[in-house]
């Protein structure tokens, strides 16, 4: 097919390199021809290299693939980075400097000031932060980001709210053991326990939201007022983080009205159907048993955002649960829909 | 033994019952001779009645006892109850009318104002509401009652912080399946995933509190002021509820100064050397993956709560978690420990 | 569309009840136009009746269906049953003596001489029975069932190597929680245990598969002469029964020869191309590490058994491990594909 | 105290390491003095180095120890080795140089004919091998072993049915996750799954167990004619492996016979009243539901073995199920109680 866009994958043998590949594997725009990752699995076959941990097969075309060190030489222009926050602060910079667009799932460069920390469904226009990262890091290529798995799930639950002038978010998340790679969290810290403290979690939920919520004004993004309180754990679940948050207004907003706002929301991935968008990126559902992660986290191939049991708070307005797929609208999903808008607005 | 007071058990079948058995088994005082439950165990064999959950035996004495109707006649003078919220009004209310002391886990009773909610190390002389009872209902018995699991895992943890002008709490808990008793939480709901509601859980941590934490004053509890908000969750954990705090003050006390309160907290219990007092009720710990229900569920017979990761909390004041055992500390122990309180003041 | 045949399904609101109704939502010949269930369930909404536990939400035209008493009055002619045994042998019987074709997942009549137990790539001709069933029990209706759910797992795996001349199997199960319906399993049992006995399961095993694998002679089904033995546990997996295999052969198969055996595997279903027949009712995987749960359960639908690691066995020949889904190949994808086989057989 | 003996531990930081350090903690003869892990904790705290996994503390005295080298300078005579076997075959044999009594839970002197594979209730006179080993190697010091976890848990169960001629055995095992070290099993490969496979578990217990129920003939041993086919799986568990067992006679024992053989079962450690001995090596439980990990894991301190549900066998003569803890029994506690055999032998 002629639209064609040749696609490569750093980090391809982890986690959420696995469903980047999965999710590329009939993907109607791009087309992954080259994958990289640790030089331990260099020159390696795909199968071989990598522990494949999803139930669905690799695909045939990527199985026999052989995979490449994490150098740009050779790679397309269009590069989804599964790179490990270690290694990924050099190597994405490296594949910018060589003109690549790299979009990533990295921690690294997220809270750059010229660097878009993007959920097309919110903050589509902040990427016209890359006039100034171009300006300022002279860079043939560019970096763009999504944020950390828990706080996307939030910030979509939220982004409706915002409306109503959020103030205040306290967030008490549940997280799956996927978050946390291959192998990732042990078994023995794990069955039937609960690890009370995923380091380094918190703060991004606290400092990402506010950037991501926040306005582009002059070629800066100003934050969101918003402040935020984070408190994470993992619990023995395998996929699908749990929220559960509470929210303070300035306005004074209905129970109905907020719900109304999340049942209705839709952004420029709806309104322009990319690929990869879900039809409602919030389902809001009546039953005060949901959202589970058992039944709700694969709503819309993982790319909708479940929220449930919306109601009074006492200390603060409202608060309510929140359910998102970590390793799909929380990392793999979320950059393949970041990639699928700047294909629309002639970024690529 | 000469000071051996013979107890009788309301419900000692279910979960809660098997751990009075368990807890009372070579208790200095206290000597069950009398176990009673629903029709359907009457008249059998306790090991044949009772699906026994705990790793340790039935005790001898008790696995031959028959299982009583939950009929005053032929019981014992101190009774325990763990009983059914759908049974418990009717039948303690039995139990207290034909001169039975009723120390009761059920619910029925815990916010009527004439009947203490009582945490010894917390609120000993709430005791002094007896006196309003045996006016107000002319029973020659009496009931008292301990809180919710949840609730008595939360009130150790603030009660310590109480001195610092306690106003909001905003709490999130992960709450083990043994907290539903036996059977309770089928496995297809559970394994692999969150229940993200407990009917009727939050209500009750968010009115317990404040009559927990109250004074006496002329002869009835005034609640404290504190407002309370509460999200509950079930999480594939057998024993062990955590619960994800935030607190607001009026003082303004440090870090240092909380965590010092908790780790220095003691009650009547500690000072007379109350037979099932823990020497800690509250254990502070200082590695930031602490508390876990793997590690530190069993503290002190089950006894302690454990506290970690007290922190700042950019919305509330501080933030931490606390965890304790729900059928220990939050239910058998917690009345257990009720009537040797009520023993040393003479109320037995 | 004119080849749609209605369809009832007795026990609908129970595991397998609901993985029927899944199971036909898009059949091509099936339309499930009446439910029934047990009382308690009778006259309400189905969404109501049923604790619905599959990830996929109830066909938007079955949730609004009233669910019927298990009496044959208005129930269309061909009866899918996941009754209970507790009362499937008189109800099957009322539903066959008023008519109808009763295509049974209960274990009731599986070892009558004139029911056929039936797997339609193992022993189609089976139904040949139906006619001694007809003149025995002066029915107009009729009855055919299909094994237990982890006799057919065992037996489809088995099937393949009867040509060497099967003697003797050692199977023990590790099996799914699902098969024991909701809410079955009480969390409290399987949370990080294994339950050793699931009552009834081993004499099922050890006396189906000979009758399954029999040969019809002169109307009649002459058991095969293998021998049987069979240890059952419960573990904590949702779905997906695991069998580790030892067999004895008369022949002498190489590994080869076996493991071809089972690769080339086909049977009726797959010739007549039946629209819920897997393409390979035998999955051989080469990889040490499988077949697994995880990864294995849903093949084509959950209708193919997956096989891995055969290899020589020290005490009988070979021994190998089989992996099938306990509610799907299990029960109602059996049932469904055993109406499939009697339509083109025109026994509906 | 006169009669401690001083010890040291290999490998004391990793699982079986920190069951070494448990269970020595109030040891009446033995008093650990020396720790030793690999270059990576050497010269830390014991309590900086291991990542402690038991719901007990770490004992006071071995918190602050510096973990040392594994080379002999400055260690102690007596020597447990929790080692790897990627380092226990060098390692080992450099402290028997030097002069060290080394008594090993690693397998690389398992299967030697000069070193004794010990377990103290069957075995006990195979520490004659020790006058082979002196002779062949020329140690000063010399290496005493104990099999492999789930080998040890199958031949305790076997050993009292020996008398009736064992001729084959067909196990099957539910390994827990505690088998595979720290972090060891990934919780993405277990939560909700099996693995079907444990890379070289089943030739341990299909070679071991012929040398351990072994005779010893002119100081070689000489090992049993039984055949033993083995399958392991693992399974979502904590600590105790399950095998269930069906074994051949050459005599014609009664269950009677056997449960009797089972309950009676005693060997020297328990005529010798051996620190770490059980009195009941073997424990039979009559009810058909156990053994079971949650109720049976750590009878007598985790050192008896758990056997049920004997019963005929159609394809052998019996079957039943055995269950011991895996890290206790199966490792440290095995070690433990060799040196108490071997020091009442004066071999220490």
């Amino acid at each position: 097919m002629s639209n064609e866009i040749d696609v490569g994958i750093l980090g391809a043998t982890g986690t959420v390199g696995q469903e980047f590949i999965a999710a590329l594997e009939n993907h109607p725009w791009f087309r992954v021809t080259w994958i990289a990752a640790s030089e331990r699995s260099a020159e390696k076959r795909y199968a071989d290299a990598a522990s494949w941990q999803l139930a669905r097969e690799i695909p045939h075309g990527i199985a026999e693939m052989l995979v490449n060190r994490c150098v740009p030489a050779d790679s397309p222009s269009l590069i989804f980075s599964a790179l490990d926050s270690a290694v990924a602060g050099e190597m994405e910079a490296a594949f910018a400097a060589s003109g690549r667009t790299v979009v990533s799932n990295a921690r690294n460069y997220r809270m750059e000031p010229d660097v878009p920390l993007l959920i097309p469904e919110i903050n589509p226009d902040h990427l016209g932060l890359l006039q100034q990262q171009t300006e300022t890091r002279q860079w043939p290529g560019k970096i763009v980001t999504n944020p950390n798995c828990s706080t996307i799930v939030m910030t979509l639950a939220l982004a409706p709210l915002c409306q109503f002038g959020l103030r205040q978010v306290m967030v008490t998340t549940l997280q799956a053991v996927s978050g946390a790679g291959y192998p990732g969290v042990s078994s023995l810290d794990i069955l039937g326990n609960i690890l009370p403290h995923i380091p380094g979690e918190e703060p991004k939920m606290e400092c990402e939201t506010p950037k991501i919520l926040g306005t582009l004004v002059d070629g800066d993004v100003r934050p969101h007022k918003v402040v935020v309180s984070a408190q994470t754990t993992r619990v023995p679940v395998v996929n699908g983080h749990t929220a559960l948050i509470s929210v303070k207004f300035n306005a004074e907003p209905t129970c109905e009205e907020l719900i109304n706002a999340l049942r209705t929301y839709r952004g420029r991935p709806q309104l322009e159907k990319l690929p990869t968008a879900p039809n409602h990126p919030v389902v809001y559902l009546d039953d005060p048993d949901r959202p589970q992660p058992k039944y709700d986290v694969d709503r819309e191939g993982g790319m909708s955002v479940t929220v449930g049991r919306l109601r009074e708070c006492p200390v603060l307005d409202y608060k309510f649960i929140a359910l998102g797929h970590n390793t799909v609208r929380g990392a793999a999903g979320a950059a393949i829909l970041n990639a699928e808008l700047m294909k629309i607005d002639g970024l690529l």
